[in-house]
């Protein structure tokens, strides 16, 4: 059964065009992996982003993170701000798993590169996380370091969205979340590039979710003064030679995005997006004393600002629609927001 | 004859109260005054915010500043960022007179602080400007020392809004813009506080004005292509007794009132937010050497950045609704969004 | 045998008194255990900083982190600059285990609190490292849980120094380190304070270490163009009531301790600085809206300035007097700086 | 007369070789060029440095900036942080007259780009300062913007040091300072670079300066408890192609430079640097959607870095040397650390 997704229902964001697959994946190389566990009290994953399949310790590429409210535990994002490079895979898991994907990462790293931590530096893990602590039993620790090289080694350019990966438990504005993506074709100098997302959303209290046409849609039943707990993680792709400078100003529009869905960027929430470019890459071996690199003409950037925002609103949407009903840990249920706006008629609903 | 406001035409935002005069001077203390000039081709002026009646370099209310884009010229935030208060009233002008009302801020300060410099330290002015060289002759510098220090001597409770102050010659989104101002009542521990907000607002491309109800407001003639080339000041006041960090926390959030209102915070645009709060005061002299703070249970604070993302959306709303059509240098109209929203009806609008 | 200190050789820092103990545990309530781990090719350990023996996660110190140079690897930084708290022990190890110590501070924190990700947030661990990869096998990732647990339980009063627990397998300048701590004591308002620090030193490259009178030291055989990998992590605690920006003011003066000692905060160096004070604590179930919080007169600041300057200078060399020479992975041996002083006359170094 | 230089006397600061001239004009481009004004109880004056000899406006160096310690005034950090470029000369001067040099970089902007805040964007003047109010009456606000400007037309390879511009009525330790400059060669593919520093120097408490060989050196008569109100500007120019991230690594690292020379970067001090290099320009009216850029294989860096801390304890000692005695404001005189060091014998000095 074909997955369905936001442009699908009528949810497009904003009026730039879209790559062929709305995703992450139009930026050529960027793949995308999931494992999901999904038994007893047990709804969770893992998700990995992969900017490349090369040797990735060997070839970084610039990288930039931006948080936008660090109610967080992702790890790695000090060395991304002192560096502006990435050099593993992204993986996005549970909050209380991020250690565990963080020795798998390290694992992975070394076993592709046994000169680390001896003749050559360490390495520093990406993962990312949101809490799904309300569907899934997250005090279990379900995630092994084997399910996140598992993600891994399942990436390819085709990425599945909803309750998949590190999406299994996740929920938004009091509706059954997870995995969404969406990209924007940008043409510069007549060349086509692509700016792709993929989100793990898990943020927005009940009741305040937004769609691109101003209505607002509050599940059916909810449990009142529900608790804002969630998160979001943002993770940006693109083939646009960007300096990690420019990448970060990029990366921070996609709070814009989230606005427009109806988020403050609420105090419990650890909303965090990293963005990486494979136009640019730093050779960790590399013997020359100056490099070339390519960057944008900061004069054109508002078009990859407007992408930007865009995709961060059409993938939460994605993730939203994506995803069937989910009952999980202690009887504990999410709607789905598909099923919600079957019952609504447009109009009645405009405030 | 009365200003009009948003909220008389319907375009409030959100759903919490606003306090008695749905303006920054709810906050107990805080003034402002204005100075306009207008004739020739001079749309220009100076509005000064002014944290409380008495000295403010004896006593610094704790103040936090935040950066949405950096295209700006704005002096002073340097030291807020370390220091965490401010020492003067706080100036909004047009871009090239921010020297001329730093000078002036200057010798206010000395006139009331005869050591400053001497047996004291120097004094760090707040200045924060737009762009209004669309409509106003801005190489003219026409804003002088005492046009800053009228501005001053002109606070009070009442706060004018449009084209007034540093307001006079600013668009927004296409129309014509200028000062905006709103604010909150927020109960806690059953003591009633307020938030409260004005803006200087001259940013957003044409087109992209989006009303609380999802309308997208676009004026009716339109160059192609406008540049965008604008800028936001949001300065926020309360009474809550909060940290800097807190604070910071805060005012970051009109960042998401902004998004609602269509902008994605543009490349050309300098977005920077500046609060404090009169419930905390730094004694320039104090003698002992620990001293108490209140601060807001952290656990609350979501209240205070709904009020924020929500005052911002409609003190920009009020800039515009409250703007009568201007014409400026070299013949440079500007309709006004007032005589827009007559000409539409609301069904009709909708996307 | 009692343990050598730098202050027992003449290398005091600085003219401010020290505490009783010369230690972080001169700040009421602080506790330091060690897990050290020593076979075959393991040269490893964890160190445990524990701010008060009552429920972290329930009463959470205020904390600040500065970042002298972000090539690390330490988690819980990004919650910690947004909400200015920490709710952990902080655990200090290599940088590969990080991950693995990240878990063990969940399955700690979630035995205390059973609530944590279930009906309140979940918790923020305090990880931060330094690379041991030259004596101690780095890739076999000998730290397990229960030794981050052990290190934890380990906490006491008697700081051990040299090469313990975390420092077990670290170097600087050249010399077999590890663990370093030192105070001050500070009077205010006629009341006796501290700030008290530990280091886990790991930096510094060889032939650069500069001793309080100004001696270059070198070890008597280096190899030649040693390639700086390390790292120097500052733990610094008071008891002084201070706000989160104040400690993050006073911890960034590391950085001034660091450069006196002949370090330029090089590239490849993960620096990083963390401290808390239990004097302000934030009740994680608080129920008032308001509450008190005490804080520095920020004009008395220099005086806490200065001790951390002095404090991680004496840190750092206490770290190296304390430290035995070793002999670790592959035969790689480092050699005590106690040994290389011995051979010297201070009037013949003096360049 | 020659003006008597920091390594004429001994006082030279690392291994590194020096540029011919020790100067930031061995860096090819950069100029100098100072106005001084000393009259009655006026000890002032300003100092331009201009990147290069074009039209700074259209090609925009890209550059950096960082805050050591904010308790400053200067103008321009906030877009430069956003767009990591600088676009006009930068000018010191007294903290007071901070906004008659806007004025005048607005005016001399507009004068070379007549389209400024008409058809192109507005421009983000550079001023940077320190406090001369001891020995300058700094509440005459002295300077004119006449004299700002001919501080820039003065500009020249040959970079007078001591009391002169800015740095007439500074002071540092004790002693009477001013402007200092050193530099630093660099190789690198080999093809010879510089890295070059001016600094303003008018910070540091008396009695806490250190020569490069270890010995404290104080002041004969020294008030007690005197109050450290100063600052210190750092300016580095450099013609190795940087990004603006690894600028701002670089000129971080004067923050060792300071502290090696005895400061703890003191709460009331201004400690700022600037940096820019001539290698990577960005041009305002580029019409290609990409550029290309030069950037430093990071790997190297360290070499910078200890360039940057080198040079900037090198450029201190030289404001210091190169400055006589002074009599200023109110009778206050300062004493200069050459008459002072003729009367130490070395050894006798060594603590």
């Amino acid at each position: 059964m074909k997955t369905l997704r936001a442009r699908d229902i009528g949810l497009a964001c904003g009026t730039l065009p879209t790559g062929a697959l709305n995703s992450i994946a139009d930026v050529p190389g960027v793949l995308v992996g999931h494992l999901t566990l999904m038994h007893d009290d047990i709804r969770t994953g893992v998700t990995a982003i992969v900017p490349h399949d090369g040797n990735l310790y060997r070839r970084k590429p610039i990288a930039a993170a931006h948080v936008l409210n660090g109610f967080g535990k992702s790890t790695g994002l000090v060395q991304v701000e002192e560096l502006g490079v990435i050099e593993t895979p992204i993986l996005l898991t549970n909050t209380l798993s991020v250690g565990t994907c963080f020795t798998a990462l390290v694992r992975h790293a070394v076993a592709h590169n046994p000169d680390i931590g001896r003749e050559t530096a360490t390495v520093n893990p990406i993962v990312m996380e949101c809490n799904d602590g309300y569907l899934n039993d997250i005090q279990a620790l379900a995630v092994t370091e084997e399910d996140a090289c598992a993600a891994i080694e399942a990436a390819s350019s085709q990425v599945e969205i909803g309750s998949v990966g590190a999406g299994c438990g996740m929920r938004a504005f009091g509706f059954k979340s997870g995995i969404g993506t969406s990209s924007r074709r940008i043409d510069l100098d007549e060349q086509s590039f692509h700016l792709g997302l993929l989100v793990l959303a898990n943020f927005g209290r009940p009741g305040d979710l937004r769609l691109p046409d101003g209505r607002k849609i509050a599940p059916v039943s909810t449990r009142a003064n529900a608790p804002e707990k969630g998160s979001i993680i943002i993770v940006a792709a693109t083939d646009i030679p960007l300096s990690d400078r420019q990448l970060k100003r990029v990366i921070r529009r996609s709070g814009a995005g989230l606005a427009r869905l109806g988020s403050f960027w609420g105090h419990g929430s650890g909303d965090i997006a990293l963005g990486f470019t494979t136009a640019n890459m730093i050779a960790h071996d590399e013997q020359a004393a100056l490099t070339e690199l390519r960057a944008l003409n900061e004069n054109r950037i508002d078009l990859l600002f407007e992408a930007m925002a865009d995709a961060t609103q059409e993938a939460v949407l994605d993730s939203l629609v994506a995803a069937q009903p989910m009952t999980g840990r202690a009887g504990h249920h999410m709607p789905a927001l598909r099923d919600t706006l079957v019952h609504l008629t447009r109009k009645a609903e405009i405030p």
